[in-house]
């Protein structure tokens, strides 16, 4: 069985792989991206003005975290964002996307933050077995467990 | 019946107005927020390093939308989060919500927002109703319309 790949924060010179595991995201979801040298230019730039953070799992990289980080406004805390979590098809089922959310949610406590958002789709019921185990709830702590709480969004 | 009263941007010397108004939305919601003086300080904070933008509708507030904006990583726009809509109670249903809402998201094209995300409890029917109204979805756009996509969240 392999090994669970070792888990570290991304820097500008990741660009292109960030970009390259995104890409390969995307596709398999069917979501638009740029193309492939914009789009490694924009995580250049997202990871170096720290408007990013990515965690990258293996070397090559073979899976990715990304977190956005924005401080609170009913704490002095920050809320993180999971954006993003993928590993490469060939590696799921190894503990990859276990080791990035451990290594997540450790820096986001790091840095002060006091909880973790994430969006999953209704039919991804292997992801939302995932965050389930990892302690995410889609319905309010302190409300009914059958009220779950919706992401919605539009185009402007 | 009453006129829709006017939107306008917070600056930091609403802050009071804007604690006031988010400490009576959590009281509402009984969700814990910060002491009022700590809150206002953090608005004011918030407001002035750009972390949030406040519209404000009336003279004095009696609503108020609470956006946070990022750098989207798949297109050269912004990401909008519409964090917070607080009508007071007295107002409601007197079109408050709907001209905060239409200033918050001419206010987030302008400043180059391609998409704005929401959350909303599953049981907050009116709720989900009025941003269904103005074109919110909480199903992937190309995907099943029954597919829902879920808000999901921890404390860390």
């Amino acid at each position: 069985m392999p090994r669970t790949p070792q888990v570290r924060p991304a820097t500008p010179e990741d660009a292109a792989d960030v970009a390259r595991l995104l890409r390969d995201f995307n596709d398999e979801f069917e979501t638009p991206t740029l193309p492939i040298k914009a789009l490694t230019r924009r995580c250049e730039q997202l990871i170096d003005g720290g408007e990013m953070t990515v965690l990258l799992a293996g070397d090559p990289p073979e899976g990715l975290a990304v977190l956005r980080f924005r401080p609170a406004i009913h704490s002095e805390d920050l809320d993180a964002y999971l954006e993003e979590l993928y590993v490469v098809p060939v590696r799921r089922g190894q503990g990859i996307g276990g080791a990035l959310m451990a290594e997540a949610m450790a820096l986001a406590r790091e840095r002060g933050a006091g909880r973790m958002d994430i969006n999953v789709d209704e039919e991804d019921v292997d992801a939302r077995r995932f965050y389930e185990r990892l302690g995410f709830r889609n319905h309010d702590p302190d409300g009914d467990p059958n009220e779950r709480m919706f992401f919605c969004e539009r185009e402007l």
